[in-house]
């Protein structure tokens, strides 16, 4: 039986890297940013190298394998990454094939959003729960489903798109083609947006919008609820379809929770008669960025 | 091993139920009216004797079970319904116990609309795939999924409420509180409303305004215009969700696929770019009033 496995959380600008023992313990983290420029070879071979520097350190103990966590579709029997925006390169690339090749331990690719949601289930705030949704509120919004303690995929790996479900069906358009999608109202990008559109200030970020939210600005405060407005749709519709016992949310927009919850919990009551009659938990999830780097390595330890 | 089970398929009006072998083939059928003046013990007698009539007429073949689908919310583990508008005076009434007592055999309750997906699933146009959603339309809109064969429940058998489903934020109200469910524009009451709020004719049924538009009445047209764009919608929402092969549609109101499919299958692309780019099949259902009764007797062969 193995004792650890490597977690990897690839993402668009950093790339991290963590060895956790079987039981959840976090033994060793690395972190940095990614080579852009150097092409798509060089993340490649940045990765392994955080994989190895990991593995050295606990040389003695019994590696199951590495789980790699990253933004895209993941064609998962064959480790190929079909759709990976932030990443350039990766597209089509047998990415889990060169890994596994280099390091001589399995490698299992998963979309990123999925790992984060199971790595809620494993250590986080999902711990002892089968059947949970995360979102993750960051530049888009990102979604992982999980049933009977297993991630969701659907047939070609592209389930808990859940940023793109409709809120709005005359809404704001969206790069994926449609108008209205929830990450269009709830995503650090849309907060951004509407602060712009409300004259509070050409490219605020949305941490900037919050603290003038916090600061008692009227226009500031009218695009959280539009956030948790949006959200309690959203969520409305996911109990709807589960009636799962957990729905988390995650991201850097959730700092600002206190300021969406009321507008979120009160359209949610509107929307959900499962939720006003037998309320599951809505709660922010616990690893933050973390989360991620648990379910990768979650994912060999599964089978091992 | 058992031969065969018996799905019974207990409507608001109607009792049914078959004796259905273990490959499958339905072996005997019976139906009635439902003594609805009789109250809770007059139905249950009457759903004993046909099932006692079916197992009389299969002696010395080997019973895995009866199965029950019927409205409402099922407590699965207690056997409890907790909510049954239809039927009067089961609501938090043990009914499997009270079956099994009077039959000497394993009962098993399922919601209506997840054993039709259910039966779908094992005999119908989901034979050969894993996953699925089917949806019913009819007075409401119910919903069944299907997940890795079995349904899903979620925590308290409510999983699948997708007629509750938001596809107008502020759209048509609806008896569970909320606005704009898809229910409210896409089941056979919405489609008679609408005929009535567009001077078709008081009390008109869905059949009726189906034979106006296939007539070519420009307005009855219209009504299931908007009847295939909510389903759009709510079909882009699932596909995004869920990622599945296959979603079913079934229920009184498919006699007017043909009317409500273009509108439908236009919304969707608009709604989905996994409809887009990797489409699913989205067809009628196969199996008719039947679906339930094969998802019925199903269950008590899924451990048997």
């Amino acid at each position: 039986m193995a004792d650890y496995a490597i977690g990897v959380d690839l993402g668009g600008t950093n790339l991290r890297a963590a060895a956790i023992s079987r039981d959840g313990k976090m033994l060793g983290k690395v972190a940095g940013a990614i080579p852009v420029n150097g092409g798509r070879d060089a993340v490649i071979s940045d990765m392994v190298r955080s994989v190895e520097t990991l593995r050295d350190g606990l040389s003695g103990q019994n590696l199951a394998g590495v789980g790699v966590g990253m933004p895209g579709f993941i064609m998962l029997e064959s480790g190929v990454v079909s759709v990976a925006p932030n990443l350039p390169g990766f597209e089509n690339f047998a990415v889990r094939d060169a890994i596994e090749k280099r390091l001589g331990t399995t490698v299992i690719l998963e979309n990123d959003a999925n790992s984060a949601a199971l790595g809620e289930k494993w250590m986080g705030a999902g711990r002892g729960t089968g059947d949970l949704v995360l979102l993750t509120l960051g530049t888009g919004i990102g979604g992982g489903i999980i049933v009977n303690g297993r991630v969701l995929h659907g047939v070609l790996g592209m389930a808990g798109e859940l940023g793109h479900i409709t809120v709005s069906p005359n809404g704001y358009p969206c790069g994926c083609g449609n108008n209205g999608c929830v990450e269009k109202y709830a995503s650090a990008t849309a907060v951004s947006a509407m602060a712009q559109l409300l004259n509070l200030g050409q490219g605020l970020s949305s941490e900037e919008v919050f603290h003038l939210a916090k600061g008692g600005n009227e226009r500031a405060r009218l695009i959280f609820d539009t956030v948790g407005e949006a959200l309690g749709i959203l969520l409305g519709n996911l109990i709807n379809t589960f009636n799962f016992p957990l729905y988390l949310l995650g991201g850097g927009l959730t700092a600002a929770w206190e300021l969406f919850e009321p507008a979120m919990k009160k359209e949610l009551t509107h929307r959900s008669f499962i939720y006003r009659n037998n309320p599951p938990r809505v709660e922010r999830a616990a690893l933050g960025g973390d989360a991620g780097l648990y379910g990768a390595a979650r994912l060999p330890l599964e089978n091992n």
